[in-house]
């Protein structure tokens, strides 16, 4: 992939001369594995498998599993788009709920139907640079969130983030942390401590992972510390990810965001939400709207396959909350900061999307 | 144990008949598996293995493994207080650093001093009877302020408690939860939210325990989710223990207090306090002077034997945190309700406590 950047931590998911390269998130957060996939099957069984996770990443995958199935199409016209059709449909099958799975794989089937009527070895070229594009596009959002949050942050600052809206589930440098591997690549010195979050661990697995292979100074802390290191006054920043953002600024996010949101205004800290442009949602109009997520008991009463509570224990598990409009700071998109009043200003963002 | 009422949950430290019988806390929450022991050594050996724990709780154990140690002494009254000191220094050393335990093991052996020149089986008589009067006087306290904290609650309502103040800590009845029983008693329904309580899960392996066991309907929660519950409107009333409450009413309880506190402020939602007079500390004039012990890493990176960190990183695990005095709406001793200004109120029970 062309960069005018060098990529400072593991990547999740790249392309190398002939194949797909993964890194195995199955084996973090102690051993860094990839594996290199040649076939759209192999990259299959990487989704089914949750080898790959995180939206956007299994997107690009999946995308690029698209081009190692039909690399090797020859003849006629209507043999390779029965092919291509085939192949869209089983690797939309890895992970049927992943909305962006399908969404990545339908638009290179799109593009790559603009073309009929040229050459097979054209439209093979067509998929190899849709699914390039898709990447080249997520790595670049990614990297120009990172660009827009860095103005507000400065060497030596403490930051606080929550789950992992990291390069792991990326193209490459994540939301919100994209703006500590600029900080980085500027030589600063940020003092970041990770949530552990449970009951998943994704701050622990892989936030303080991919930190930690950059360089990055990372310190873990339980959820429930969050408060404590605040009122020592270690935090001068909360960047947090978002699965949703509703037409008037609501958050939702993996659950605990809204009381880090909280435990951020008591203290007067600044609370930044990353947000590419396609999780902004108008047609949701209030965080109200946003259905919440309840998850099995046994991720909190046995996660590591020892039982930590008593049997058949009542347990509330819901997988994301929703933080108010209120908490928020400012929304940064890909397109630049959006301040409050957030109904008015998302949608301005949004329409610049449409022209852009 | 003479009572006028019945203990409705598990107890974790009583005597029968001719011997103590404590319940295995190493085994919680998935078995209840009661010690039948006879001898001071089995005693020892059970609070060093921490199947005992919670100060009170090896208080209590630890006098009636003395009584153990001494009720067939017989002969001279030299030889019984000989074997007496040598049995105080014996358990003592089970635990150095838990002062309740000394505390409990020197004021029997300084009230059996008090009869000297009577026979032996008077003296022996006066070990046991001082190791009932510290149970009893434990148990009372419990229920004291489960008393006083009654009053603030009303059958229906939804109560979020965080760590283990309850019965399997003390003699019974806990701190934090007596009020809860006593609830239970009357026949009230509460919703009881319990934070596990990361990172040694108190709250998950204990708290909920020993509410199921009593038929109290318990809800477990990661600590995280305590904001998005207070949000829900589920919560009406957060009530915790303490380590120590300085002068000015700084509360310092298990890490994930403080940010509790902050969050039950900003829903408008009361905080208690359920504290002891033993545990309030008029030496220590505010919060600031409470050291903050670190626990090991290990226990945020490894906590069910398997690894969920990245290794050698960083890790900041305090095990306590403060509450400044004004985040507290009341403070609950066995003596009454002690509300603000605290630096006045708490001088003025603890004058009270030494006219008891």
């Amino acid at each position: 992939m062309k960069q005018d950047y060098t990529i400072p931590h593991p990547q999740s998911v790249f392309w190398e001369n002939d194949h797909l390269v993964l890194l195995d998130q199955r084996k973090l957060p102690r051993e860094t594995v990839y594996l290199h996939l040649y076939t759209p099957e192999e990259v299959w069984d990487a989704i089914v498998t949750l080898a790959v996770r995180g939206a956007p990443a299994i997107g690009i995958a999946a995308v690029y599993g698209l081009y190692l199935g039909v690399r090797h199409v020859t003849g006629r016209e209507e043999i390779f788009f029965s092919e291509l059709e085939r192949m869209v449909d089983y690797l939309s099958s890895a992970r049927p709920t992943a909305v962006n799975l399908s969404w990545a794989l339908n638009r290179v089937k799109t593009k790559v139907e603009s073309f009929k009527g040229r050459p097979v070895s054209v439209l093979r070229q067509a998929v190899w640079e849709e699914a390039k594009a898709i990447h080249e596009e997520d790595v670049r959002v990614c990297r120009k969130i990172g660009e827009h949050l860095l103005p507000f942050l400065h060497d030596g600052m403490g930051i606080l983030t929550h789950c992992n809206a990291g390069g792991l589930a990326t193209g490459a440098y994540g939301t919100a942390l994209a703006p500590l591997y600029l900080a980085r690549e500027k030589g600063w010195n940020l003092k970041v401590y990770a949530d552990e979050t449970r009951p998943v661990l994704q701050g622990s697995r892989l936030t303080a992972y991919e930190l930690m292979q950059a360089g990055i100074d990372v310190t873990l802390i339980c959820d429930n510390m969050a408060g404590a290191v605040m009122k020592q006054e270690k935090i001068q920043a909360v960047i947090v990810g978002t699965d949703r953002v509703a037409a008037n600024g609501d958050v939702a996010n993996k659950i605990g965001t809204y009381s880090l949101a909280v435990l951020a205004r008591a203290h007067q800290i600044p609370f930044y939400v990353a947000a590419p442009s396609s999780s902004i949602d108008l047609a949701t109009e209030t965080g109200d709207g946003i259905p919440i997520e309840e998850r099995p008991a046994e991720e909190i009463v046995s996660g590591w396959g020892k039982p930590t509570a008593p049997e058949g224990v009542r347990v509330y598990n819901p997988a994301f909350d929703v933080t108010p409009a209120e908490y928020v700071t400012a929304i940064i998109t890909e397109y630049g900061v959006i301040r409050p009043p957030y109904r008015e200003n998302l949608r301005k963002c949004l329409r610049q999307t449409m022209t852009v």
